[in-house]
């Protein structure tokens, strides 16, 4: 795994310091930094919706903040997530004066520090909601979804909660509509290869050559398989089996798929597999709405793919339909 | 190099397939679907833009269809130039009217391909013009400009060249501004690691364990020096100070910067480098105008990254920011 970086103390810092430069509309703040935010800062009078976890997923998390999305993000080390005094200051610099949706990935650490930075807002007389991305189906039994993982399906609740929040409507509703963008999304990961974190002497995990893993998680958390490397239809057929395997009960003939890179992946793969998908999804009865194919979730180097269907009805496809503008993400 | 593909002769249509699937904004068209362009068909009145290539280097070519961009655009398979026949079909389907400009890399096959298209269609009365990316510094001496190879900084052409045919400018104005976006634009790569050509038996070229090519082509072209991966600051700093030292005559002080990814190197690691870049342009005097930073023309599952330089003037800085649209590149 070759990198081109400085001193790994320093890649956080650097990465967030040339996205910034890049991208006028987002800022640091926070303690250490460690909070992106949008430069014109929060909306008075919109609900707010702060988001958080570790770095080497770009774009997740800090590149979904801009209007229609995602107010304020808290960001940690490689794979580690932010620090309490982060996520404090991520709400407040999201805070519009009408409440705080946290709206993150369910991993034990990002929850223990988002729910101890609510305690102390709250105390302060914050009103606060959390929904968790919980759309990894291999991570959990389809018993247990509540312990499943957050991976790429989140940018669905993402942009979904924050169409809900411009339309002027209160925290209980922009919360309740992240919940249904979750509830009703289902994600499958396959990797070819692993990642390396930054200053590590090895690579996170390894793949033989000619193997693949099926299920595995973003930050390469064991899966359902592991064996040799199969042609990218059957790999197409099985991902969507395994979805469609867990559809939503009383959801409709309407999806969305989201074909995402976990890094290393090209565009072209990405568009093999989609057109697979997009013929299976036909001969099931089910309409293709805003298909997004590209790296909107990635492990940095990571070789591989997620497939993700979000299952929507009217208020969900007219929400994920609707202008946002973030710096890897422009709609309408 | 592990590939999430079927067999690789269907490798170029799966993928042409599932692109379109994907952005209903573009079709294929033209012998065996080589085309790939505008499904509302060339705007009449408006001066054609017609590019063309190999494939394996998503988003370019066909990627960069749309309004705003390019209108119609012959494709081969990867690596290896469209047919005289697709570039027949392209150069019909960009026609409204008003004549075609031809704006391509510098390659041999594409340029023989494209001019015997073009004195095929000028037989048939269609007024034609041509220009060629050469913005490869690596690939000749500045001397020698001309013999330079096309590579990421093409895509500074597309942009300003679509924005003056949407003006309403003549075939004459339209060649006039892709030319200068041409004149003024350097470009150089460095590779980490190679790519594969699907069905090939081995990687296109080798890179050791721990070094890096600085000045390679994004078909494996060899480059300047092989050695030790340097840090990013070093990387960037060599390949700045040799774009620097090529600032064209009467430049201003106003550059856009594209830090490209050739493919599985990821976006932190562009903004690493970004971050330097900015502050070094910043200490040279130069101002810069819409930083562009992620994977705008790639070489597959090549890791490395290239930077490009366009030195601004009134003219390319408007048509720069004027509004375009395409599924990789949306402005405006």
């Amino acid at each position: 795994m070759k990198k081109l970086i400085n001193d790994p103390a320093h890649y956080v810092d650097e990465m967030l310091d040339g996205l910034c430069a890049a991208h006028p509309s987002l800022m640091r703040d926070g303690p250490a930094g460690r909070v992106i935010r949008r430069t014109e800062g929060a909306r008075t009078g919109k609900v707010g919706i702060v988001t958080g976890g570790g770095s080497g997923h770009l774009p997740l998390f800090t590149g979904y903040v801009g209007p229609g999305l995602v107010d304020a993000c808290s960001i940690g080390n490689v794979f580690e997530g932010p620090t309490v005094d982060s996520c404090i200051a991520a709400i407040k610099a999201a805070d519009g004066g009408c409440g705080v949706l946290r709206l993150y990935g369910n991993y034990g650490g990002d929850r223990m520090n988002f729910d101890m930075a609510g305690e102390f807002l709250e105390d302060e007389g914050l009103e606060l909601s959390t929904v968790l991305g919980t759309d990894d189906i291999a991570s959990a039994a389809p018993e247990e979804r509540s312990k499943r993982r957050g991976v790429a399906g989140i940018v669905y609740a993402y942009k979904i909660a924050g169409a809900r929040a411009d339309e002027g409507a209160s925290l209980a509703e922009v919360t309740a509509a992240a919940a249904k963008a979750v509830e009703r999304t289902r994600t499958i990961g396959c990797a070819l290869s692993s990642c390396q974190i930054p200053g590590a002497a090895e690579p996170s995990f390894r793949i033989a050559q000619g193997d693949m893993e099926m299920g595995i998680g973003i930050h390469g958390e064991p899966g359902i398989w592991r064996d040799t490397l199969k042609p990218a239809d059957a790999v197409a057929d099985e991902m969507l089996d395994r979805l469609l395997a867990e559809r939503p009960e009383g959801s409709g003939h309407r999806v969305s798929v989201l074909v995402n890179s976990l890094g290393a992946t090209p565009l072209e793969e990405l568009f093999i597999l989609y057109r697979r998908l997009a013929e299976r999804l036909d001969k099931a009865g089910l309409t293709v709405v805003q298909p997004l194919v590209g790296p909107y979730v990635t492990s940095m180097e990571m070789a591989g793919v997620s497939l993700s269907l979000c299952f929507l009805d009217d208020e969900l496809e007219r929400l994920l339909a609707a202008p946002a503008s973030c710096p890897f993400w422009k709609i309408g």
